[in-house]
């Protein structure tokens, strides 16, 4: 996955069914379409209306799942999870969805984002004497619902919901009832879609496409919205929502053939490449994109610019973790991991390479010398979102400031450091037009802390990136 | 393993280290030495002075762990722990040791035994708020050491034990103590030993055995042994305890070359052959002892009686998970599961079947018929206990009382329906004689509860089997 | 990999090296490259001056080997081979390299391609004394080999070749000499590299990428390259060689990132787009390439027309066998294998749909329903290729005549059966000048045997397609 | 298994079934009771009537075998194969049963022995064409039965048999029939059973067992027997057999429940035990075997003395290839593989310690080091078998003369380099005495060749080990 190359990793991706005899075939097939969210551990709880049942793993959801686990998750509603691979991280104990049993019942929670006032609140909780078995700030949702004093699952979450600030997508289920919930600020992306008379709810619609469901609608910021066998019932129960979804869902995480939104991804990314062609043209022979993400990128800056599109870049599918790599001295020999340039496409020409962004700019630096090495007479950089200079605390596991490249070099010196003849990056006007969301919104609807350092929620003195450990 | 045949199942293997540099390394192989009490999960937790680290998973203990995640867990302190087959039970989550993180340091229990007021004190606690994740009955420890109030692990562990009911061999630890304790009873084992300046902690000896350490004292009943840094300390934190260990221990669960509170496993079970000998002898040409755990008794029996002691019964060494077990069909014409009858031993021979102990007696039934079909001319069954007629609540999941044969038929009846030319059982006498421990305690200071249906603590209306689901 | 979709199978891969102390990691990063030529097995020979070691298994080269294997493999000199899945197939025995162990030595052979006259030649050999423990027609090459009556490897093998028809790229090692071999129509093939002083041979160049070697020369027909510590000596074994390379590497096998005799594969797809777009242009909205191996086509077909190109089929990334397939009930409500259509993207629209070649006709059937489920108004299908009407007998696993449904169907008929709204094959002409290989040469230098039915060696009655049954 | 303490190593198990419709099913279930004989690899191949399948690899018998391959191999007849595990060996081409494939049909084969003079016919079979893919002697017989000449499997292999000398137990299949032979000296078990109406073969009864198939009789020295759907029929291809079965067999390799030819080998082992005591009594407290092979002497030693048996020495049950080895630093602080001393036992005994054989005597000197670190007064050694002095070329892999103890020292100097307190072997007579074998025969039907160096059969100048590499 390209997220090994770039060091930018999403969270989480989440998936929801209600009503399907097959639940948690379904939600196998949903997770899958989702792994490229998360790669470190999957998970699915189904309940058959009277128990809630739990398989889960660290590893791909093919490994952690196979017929026999699959078979035993007998129910016909189920939520599943699959979780981002970090250095060290709490391993098995983080992995979603989390289930939770008393003597009334059990409780599954599946969540993406980060919850940016967890720290606070788990000191208050445990204050009260409860304990934690995660690093995650996940399980504070579970003690706030089990404390609340409410008897439905509803006024608990309700309840519970008050209290959390930062950005959430959560589906919860218990026996009876499945809830969907979204942040105020609508920080991550959330879809409700139908199969048959089944509810489905996953964090990107390409999860819907894979299954046969239809798209339905998005959950809205503040929106809660609770399925059970009466149906569908929404709830705002945020009275001033702010809509700010994350920017790099639709530049970098996202499927190309999911919709966020309503707006296609592989669509918007196009456009952020005609934009960026529109802002930053330059006279080259061919253009490039760095696989996978910045493709369609790539096809939109030829395309605006009429310089023909080639695979100049090739990635290599290494399968996963048996892969053995190479020794430092093969690798100084030229052994390549990941990525090769493609000689007999760029020896003797100029090459535009399209990246969607950048974060420590080590890897364009990487890609620069490869392109060169292969014989390319000039290699301008071309960067489809504007530059990265301030953490994210909402999910996305960028490196803190000191790392990020951007907030400590300018372009020009950027340039010299990647060795590029020429370094641009998209504009955040074209970021927004790319994209093309309302603009009647405050930013067109879109977070754009990580390029602005504007938050949309506050943050806290001791809000964590989601992986610092506890 | 012996268990799948009889269906009487032992909780769990417990094992700790503190103040060696090897700790998870010596862990691994006192678990693997501890495999024979429990096969479906193993786990360790290791302290590194400042956090704790865990590594668990379903399966053996060598299934479970690699060199990668051996190595992964640096420090020098561990504790360990093998977990039971259950049918179903509820999977990972119930994995030991169960570990906690606060914002003030972890916590990490292992457990062997059950409580048997889990449920009353699950539900004071759920109404305080607590939430659980397993159906464990251990996670109640850490609830009660959470809310106790006191500053130190030693006040905290004192205060909860103190609410306890039941078995239990604990092995508790944070990053700056390690604690053992033991119920008043004493029902299950827990041995104190050294290896170098380290204290090692062991349901059983042979684990001493296995890493070259020396055996110190057992853990003594109502006793908690606090360790750290500045060495061992020793707390009597009940004041009356009445030993009354597991007679079972002796009879089936623990391996022949540990030492129970002093006396040699095969020792003792070889003198309840003697004893059986001398209360129930036959005339007859073969003695042969159902493998493994009979083979001792079954040596007594013919030292005793002069009959030559022959290997009239062998055990298939199925080998774990993978193997492909016969279709019924091939089960039908003859192919055999777990053990064979030896033809050339036993042909034409009037035969003595030493057996431990009957559960359900549909085993005693299978091998006695196999005898005859190898050409037995006579078989004459001889246990090596005494009938077991009521339920265990401290941590044998033996099935419910209708389930145990004797308690619903007369040893004449089993005769028959076993198809034995004789049948005769061990005395309750017999067996405290027989395995030799202080004559000067209630009942040789034994549990009999099985066999007599006194049970040495409180029963509470919900005391669940261990593996009943909540 | 694409090969499952479509039914259209390569034989092999083939990688050696010469002089590197690595040999056998070098092999394993060349194979991995080489991986989408053959999924069912592979293997590693190598020599250290003395022996041969081998290790193979049916398996991905990342599931064959791991580590230990790996180093196991010491030696300067290496052959490795990646074999395809055949549906039943010989298994392990067809796994090569194959090897030989005589009191004089070893030899090794890895080969793609398919000897026509392989029948005949093993019942001579049969007749002769010889036993076969496989299916592989790679087996007689050896027999020959060791009944040429010379005492010198070049000399055997020299002679051998002699005896052979068809298709054929050998690599031949033993502790003393690594020779590589072409048929003399080259229909397979076959590059010589170089890294540092080792030499390195290739079936395609993407191999020599990966490891960073220089590429060199391709080997040519009829010739044979004698590789030892005294350097490379070439000899034409056969005096009138014929160029003929297979078409389909261009069109389907290779990689797009691979020169095939000095022409890049992803190049030559695009100019195959750009002249299937002269030949058969349309109007409509988007065009869209069937993944992966059709996108070079697709966007030259866009780039000639100025119809945008967009992402409007997916691939699903199914992890090999262990991956749960669906039930024929879900896969009936529509859960997809393998490609999906990209609603956001084709939805009201006219799609050209771009597809480099037509076998049995079912999976483009299959893609044009899909496009139209997901909103497609018409679907303009375009071949990147001429119909494919005959069978090869050169390596690759075609269905017989009558399955290939351009050999039973006009194009009419083949379109209504797919419900396109039009579709078009680019001819052969179109073929010889997209690839623009010499036209001085025969058919231009390639094979067009499929689409025409000229086949370029005798083809015998008992000439067989490589993996039926013996 | 012991195997791994000793260096005594088996060649082989040899099974195979004609007329059952689950013959690979039966198979699976008598290759895993031979498990014993061969843990290097394991093979079965069926026969439908039509054709020959194979499946096989490296590893366990449930390693290698899953469901899924076990059901490929549909057919009513059967041969399968366990193969001992060699050091570095030829890997997986010298997996048996071997498989050859021919226009005419196929030919499998599976070998229990060591073919002396090997080395001698596959020279002159190479000087005929002849090419080799295994280091194995066995495929020698393949290319002897196809240069017969002859047109029946059953002339082909009696000419082939002809040729060979040595030690040879083999079940040979092709689509029409099944063949077992024997070689003159009958050194390698091999016995006949009837299930239902199939036939089986197996080098040990305890394969029939644990089908619920009767022993017949056992292939005699120099017989042929042809199996087909007519039924069975003998042939004495040799007229003048000279029987001298290996003592090995009863001493240390067969399973106790096995009986070799008529005689159970439990029963042989103790009156071994027996025989042992009456030429060496000791006067001391305790008797103790090591497990497992010794375990049945042991008893018989106790028994004729009445000093009592006890379990002073207890195996570890290290399962397999995924055990962590300890450090040598942790090995050298006493953490133990493989075999423990029960100091509950031991400690302040005077112990009587039986083993059935010495090889290299290292295992010795450890046993008795750790019976007196146990605390052990005395260790006296009784060996139940005499003194290896002779290298075996019948199938067993002892090591060179050089590597053999006894060789090279005295009894005397033996029992100091171990630390015992005294150390006697049984006698030759005494073990012929012991076994019961008919006494009319030379040595009573025994080979025993390693004790006193007269070998049954001629001794090449290029005789090898069996595991020597060519």
């Amino acid at each position: 996955m390209f997220a090994e190359i770039k060091g930018l990793n999403e969270e989480c991706g989440v998936f929801a069914v209600w009503g399907h005899k097959d639940a948690a075939q379904i939600t196998y097939y949903g997770l899958h379409s989702l792994q490229h969210r998360g790669q470190e551990g999957a998970g699915i709880v189904v309940s058959d209306g009277d128990t809630l049942n739990v398989h889960k793993g660290l590893g791909l959801v093919n490994e952690v799942f196979d017929q026999q686990s699959l078979n035993a998750l007998q129910g016909s509603a189920a939520i599943g999870h699959v979780r981002y691979a970090t250095a060290g991280g709490g391993g098995f104990a983080n992995v979603q969805p989390l289930m939770f049993r008393a003597q009334a019942g059990g409780l599954a929670i599946a969540h993406n984002g980060n919850i940016v006032n967890a720290n606070n609140l788990k000191l208050q909780l445990e204050n009260q004497g409860s304990i934690f078995q995660s690093t995650s700030d996940t399980e504070v949702l579970a003690h706030l619902i089990k404390r609340s004093g409410y008897w439905s699952l509803e006024d608990q979450f309700r309840h519970a919901l008050a209290m959390l600030k930062g950005a959430y997508a959560f589906a919860v289920m218990n026996e009876h009832q499945l809830i969907a919930a979204m942040d105020p600020n609508g920080l991550r992306p959330l879809a409700i879609g139908r199969i048959g008379d089944a509810y489905v709810v996953a964090s990107e619609t390409c999860a819907f496409d894979i299954i046969g469901a239809t798209y339905e609608r998005d959950v809205k910021p503040g929106e809660m919205v609770i399925i059970d066998d009466n149906g569908l019932r929404s709830e705002q129960y945020d009275k001033s929502p702010n809509p700010a979804i994350c920017s790099m869902e639709y530049v970098y995480f996202a499927r190309p053939d999911s919709n966020v939104e309503t707006i296609n991804v592989h669509t918007a990314r196009k456009q952020l490449g005609k934009q960026l062609a529109i802002e930053s043209p330059i006279e080259a022979d061919v253009v490039t994109g760095v696989p996978d993400s910045s493709i369609s990128a790539a096809i939109g800056y030829a395309e605006q610019t009429g310089i023909p599109y080639e695979l100049g870049l090739i990635k290599n599918r290494y399968v996963g973790r048996t892969f053995i790599q190479p020794s430092q001295e093969l690798r100084e020999q030229g052994v390549k991991m990941k990525l090769s340039a493609v000689r007999g496409v760029v020896e003797g020409k100029r090459v535009v390479m399209i990246d969607d962004s950048i974060v420590r700019g080590t890897t364009s630096r990487r890609i620069v010398n490869m392109l060169k090495e292969a014989g390319a007479l000039e290699v301008h950089v071309r960067i489809s979102s504007p530059p990265i200079k301030h953490p994210c605390f909402y999910g996305i596991d960028t490196s803190t400031t000191s790392e990020l490249i951007a907030s400590q070099h300018s372009v020009e010196e950027m340039r010299e450091m990647m060795g590029a003849d020429s370094l641009a990056f998209l504009s955040t006007d074209g970021l927004k037009k790319g994209i093309g969301r309302d603009p009647e919104l405050n930013n067109c609807g879109q977070c754009l802390a990580c390029f602005t350092g504007e938050y949309p929620t506050e943050i806290y003195a001791d809000t964590v990136h989601p992986h610092a450990k506890v």
